[in-house]
């Protein structure tokens, strides 16, 4: 079966056939592809263009192929040179004249989009479900070293001491909002393209809600021009894992910094370090460094994606091929990583005592004792004069703040000085921060319960749309009642 | 007054101050930073900090201050850095001790924060009434030749005829998304960091949800550590604009393309296409090609402020003063832009002639023959093939479908030639498509009135958020009842 | 055999070796390891760590692995995470003892380095092939049509006319560009890091300029830290084929738009044309609408390329594995995209005779118009302006230049109307271009012959490195004289 | 005087001369116009268009104008565009018709591709001074410590001890690469673009290759087409600016690192180092902080560049307009960051004592162990194993190798333990280093030699260059002789 124009005299070059074949990205579209079909079929059926008997036929061997394809029979060939007509070509050979009518009403284009927008769709709950499970990583680790206290940092440079667990919160307040952006784009990709057709609709009778509704999406397309040439919903998932990776790949600096023995304060799991081929003391964080380069992957996967549809005319240009070749691998590459993500994090060891020796040092507290001065009546540009006098004090007598005797504390002081020892070291200085928000052990444990609700949230909502779609989509890919009985 | 540490002998490489100076950038901040400061002082005298008189006095001022920037009378001197030491010092200069303690319990870390939030705030929303002008303007466009059909295309080869209204409609549709992004977007931004202060909260007894609630934000931040430190509604916003912008280059495209002779199916206004400095009859779409080029800049600027962050170590990082940079200048780059872009497409003029000639030519009504075929009992794929000859024979007579004789159609259709006249001619094939989306004029005139809804409960929401955000702001740049009786 | 340091109690966790498996992209570098392995083992005998015997048992099994690998008889197991570990793994399962030793003053860093510098230059000599390929099929194609004429554009409006085969050198200048971008990064690549060890060099005595000799790189690496760290070839040739693959987008860009009805001015090559799966006129430039695609493609590689590496600590980080991933798989496509353009190019037919009609539409001799008006006296900006007059008369009368009355002329143009006729026209105003570098057809084939010359001295540069570099390259995977009388 | 088109009926949209304005940018291209336009005259006194008194009076006019605009007495109007329109202007108030000729055989299109050409030449020279003064700020830091060994890191986990000298090498290595890039670009870009005229060429007898000559140009463009559309040179510059900005951002990234207390290796000169708005012991890095985010900046900027000529159809588009607003932006930046590097890199202090503490501590002796026990004969694998085994007995006894005890070391190492202690410890493991590249001190000296060499030829090349084109420019910015005695 040749499906090229007969204008064309001549078949595809060989070197054009290989350079247009998309049946590698393809595959994880096949699954779509089938959902797809017994559904167009269903609304042929509705419209007339199928008897009930023809859908029964379709319908069972759309189930059959599923089945074919689940026991890895169904090899997609690069001379149909997509997933759109190997479905076709398989439904043919098997149907005959009721393959052929299967493409009535529809065009690649609304089919493509279609099949798009159920691998994005089954894509993006996945990859909720291994960001839900990164955020109890986190908490996990958290929980292994619930009152230790480093040295937060501003420009890399000691600030003030701040808890780990607060640490944590931090990193997932970050999952949150991409978990957010998640939900956000996964409500703009909800919608049915099919039934636009090559661009324009169709002349048949055909009704997109009603294919729209089958299928669990949340409407149907409102313009045929724009349905079969959106990708925006491509792009937005481009977008949230390239933030998504960004703030990934803060965590793995975080992680790689601690992991050095210049800081000591994690330790990696043994079954996430990696060993040298030349030298035999090192426990090397490559897991993490790697999550830390892809997001530059992410990023430049965005850049594409965005750079792809950049002036594009109306309608479908063959541009979005591309588009869709890079996107499907970098889905790919990104559910590979938050795969083992959250047990590398999961496996981390805290070093309290590396931290809190740590935050003992580099006069994280002195904004505390400025803070004390402030109590006192001093104004706060004043105050910060003092502190700043203290630390310079301390330095010169090569001691931590505490370290300094009541008499060097009055030379600097004065009256001051009274009731100052009070703020001063890493835990006192953490345990003043009782603003809300703020990094006092109970505020950080308010912070992890109200994060633990949020969460289980979202998760809620992510776990009933599995199931809703799951539940479509499943119907359509078995046999109706008749065809169980008498399968083709 | 200077505000460097103690512990800094030497004054500050003046080629280092220049390379650090943000004022540029920071006057986009002004307005932002009084507001700051106004409700920070109100957080004070909660917190016992201020006298109920020195409120007073520090509201007085602030409302002073912003005389002034609003006359143009308070330029930011780069000697002092940024946006937040000028304030500062300002009110030091009138108040003395008093100013000394507006810095209590806050830092230039949550000062910034804060005002970049509210700077985005109020960018958003000037985009989004950008927006939904430009909606407007295409609608206004499309009415001009409500009726008029073109050749649509894919791969720009001419595919099926479609109205011009149902690209505009197309074009709306993309808006309609970005609009959603922005309030989406709007949502996650819309959270106040004041209080987080460097990053561990404070001692002070300060309650960021009373402060959040004074500017009209939906909530306080839940972890000093993240409020500091993050960035993401920046990346969020670039992100949108670079999203849209794309939407936007393809408008532009589609326009500079219909504008050139080739096409001719639109023609620019005089008062928005410019002249050659050599060639006497050029009319240069340059406003379109610039907001073609102006999608790659975006795309660029995401580009950037997500690999700026890529890998920050925890917390506040000077890295983000260049992120600061790079999108405050975008958005004003992008705020141009939507300036103009509204008024350009308004005063664009359809040329229906020139339109239907085109959808005349190419064979855009075989798809609409072979669905006929399809009608008459021909399974889709050998109707596709009967058409594929049809139109081969259209071309050897050097004829359009519709132009054929009768017997030429019955050579290569036979019987089903009967009754294909009714669907051939651009203006047929348009009528044909009556699935719900698709191009025939009262579907297209449904999805309008659709879209029209739903910009006016984007627009209510827009506003609604603008006049509270307005209220809210006013409020703290004008003196309190005391003050205005005898200001400092 | 398990090379994890003995430091780490447990295995890797399966997921981080999927995570961390390098051995898709690692198939591509299995030949060079083993060139790299045999040079190292000269090095090594060299320095008197192995015997001559010895250096002759390796040799044997190199060669006898290459023979393996070129009958796919080497797959990479991933279990053993990247080539280089295959490749010592296959050596010592061989040659026992004798194998241990092989990794002797050498690291991975090294080992990587090499590799990857080994394929970028025979990546780099194919594509620089590919792309002469192309140039020769541009110029094909203009000597299709050597005479013909069509109009200019600027901004997409017509400017003036210009010769096809004018248009056909602007590519080829481009192309050219690309050729010595190429050979720039040739010179920059051809260094070889053998002999950096990990990072620091080695205490054994190895003396990398004699690898280097060996290996045909132009010099051996100055700076160990810098030897194992540094990818900027990897980067640079990245940049090379984006700003390249944007060259080849605008060529794209020319042929979709000239493709497309509207213009007319090339036909797609049957073999480079698809139709549709529903609209059965099409001819599809599908083939070019990826190209124009690749762009953003290779742009989006790039900014992963140089993202990655941003802010990196010294000296070998494992991000340069991901760095190496993407790139990798960026080659493969690169080729396989350069493989197809130069027949899809040749392939095009010229259709002159639109060309022409459209150039003596749209004015394009109006400048033409105006030169003369100076060389007879009037000021430019004037007689821009009398042309311009002209041009408002011909649109009034619905005529082109030419079309005008001696009268209409006469009423514009006044005395200076003497002789105009002469330059109107567009074969006229070409002719009219003898300026050099202009498109009078004269000009154009001096163009042509100088582009050829560049051409030839381009291609024999490449064709002679490749010659050095093979003859090198081959005479490594040869076993010695020795062990080829008696093999391992 | 109004430059449009008579054609257009209306004056331009305010908004849209706003929008379209680039006198911003063309600030740093007045002299480039002015120069050009000199240039101009005497072709076309050449082509006999202007008479000799007609080119003096041009000449003196162009004198004067670049005298008002060195006093900023010649501000750009945006109503009239652009910097051509503005200089064309000006001389037309001033010398009348004779104003008016000098548009002859060129047009913007040309003359904006020429203004950039000697801006970005310029521009080019000063940054490669910029960058030479670099790599002398960094070998002064490596000589105030010539003997300081560091843990060198990989994985930022310590590997093997490294020269202070050698790390600082490493990063003039890789200025080197910049620096010839630089070379490379300049080569490329150093070609005059006009006479180019529109698109087409002129049928004036302008002689480009003279006018090449004039302006110190190695060649004159070869195809018009390309000349007025090529932006080939700005692109380079941008990925030169890009990938030198990413090894700027890893040079910052060491010394932040390194700054921070953890570390300790560095300390910030006073007059590079910032305090804090509220912590009084910060010693920030924010000018190495910003300089790391700045790869990220021109990372975006490159990909815009590519981004907009992405797709561009033959030949002018204005998107090449924004290309220029962008690029020109960029270079300021870019210039203003490597005025302040230098200065910063040098007034740093390294701490050899906390390197040094460092090194001894990680085991960072264990290869050099192993390499011992090579020489020994154990072969590398085994010799790797054992040398683990005491980095591992070492680790238990909480000892650094050296520390261990005789016993110690021949229960792990038996006989091989004999002369061990000899290669143990920082120092010696760097002395041992002594293969060429090595970190052996006396190779690091040799490697210092090499690059002066090296630096000094780059330097001698731009240095004559720059005279070169100062001596071409400055003449054309001169009044001719006559002019001189009676100027206009």
């Amino acid at each position: 079966m040749d499906l090229r124009s007969k204008r064309l005299n001549k078949t595809l070059d060989p070197l054009a056939v290989r350079f247009l074949d998309s049946t590698d990205e393809d595959e994880d579209l096949l699954r779509e592809d089938l959902v797809g079909t017994a559904v167009h079929a269903e609304a042929l059926a509705d419209a007339g263009v199928l008897t009930p008997q023809e859908l029964d036929l379709l319908r069972a061997a759309v189930h059959q192929a599923y089945e074919d394809a689940q026991r890895g029979q169904f090899p997609l060939k690069p001379a149909l040179e997509d997933v759109h007509m190997n479905v076709e070509a398989w439904l043919t050979q098997r149907l005959g004249e009721l393959g052929k009518k299967i493409h009535t009403g529809r065009s690649r284009n609304d089919q493509v989009a279609l099949d798009l927008r159920l691998a994005a769709r089954r894509h993006l709950m996945t990859v909720a479900h291994q960001l839900l499970r990164l955020c109890k990583a986190l908490r996990s680790v958290a929980d292994k070293a619930p009152e230790a206290v480093l040295p937060g940092t501003t420009h890399l440079q000691p600030a003030q001491p701040v808890a780990f667990a607060h640490w944590a919160g931090m990193h997932v307040e970050r999952l949150v909002r991409d978990l957010e952006r998640l939900r956000d784009a996964y409500a703009r990709l909800n919608v049915s393209p099919l039934g636009a057709a090559a661009l324009a609709g169709t002349s048949h009778a055909i009704d997109p809600a009603r294919t729209a509704e089958r299928l669990a999406f949340d409407a149907a397309f409102r313009n045929s021009l724009d349905a079969v040439s959106d990708r925006d919903f491509l792009i937005e998932i481009a977008y949230v894992h390239a933030h998504g990776a960004v703030h990934l790949s803060q965590l793995a600096e975080d992680v790689i910094l601690w992991a050095a023995p210049a800081y000591g304060f994690l330790e990696l799991g043994d079954a996430h370090a990696t060993g040298s081929s030349i030298m035999p003391q090192k426990r090397n964080p490559d897991v993490f460094e790697v999550v830390r380069a892809a997001a530059a992957t992410a990023i430049g996967e965005l850049t594409t994606a965005l750079a792809i549809s950049k002036g594009l005319p109306a309608a479908y240009n063959r541009d979005l091929q591309e588009q869709k070749r890079v996107l499907v691998h970098a889905w790919r590459r990104q559910r590979k990583l938050l795969a083992v993500l959250p047990d590398a994090v999961a496996n981390l060891t805290p070093r309290p005592e590396r931290m809190e020796a740590a935050a003992g040092q580099g006069h994280t507290d002195a904004t505390e004792l400025a803070d004390h001065l402030v109590r006192r009546g001093v104004a706060f540009r004043d105050a910060h004069g003092m502190a700043a006098d203290a630390v310079k004090a301390a330095d010169d007598a090569e001691k931590t703040l505490s370290e300094l005797t009541d008499d060097e504390l009055a030379a600097v002081l004065g009256q001051h000085a009274q009731g100052v020892r009070d703020v001063l070291g890493p835990h006192a200085a953490v345990a003043a921060k009782t603003s809300p928000g703020g990094t006092a052990l109970e505020r950080v444990a308010e912070q992890h319960e109200r994060q633990a609700e949020i969460l289980e949230d979202l998760a809620a909502f992510f776990e009933s749309e599995t199931m809703r779609v799951a539940a479509a989509e499943t119907r359509l890919l078995q046999p109706t009642q008749q065809s169980k009985v008498k399968p083709a």
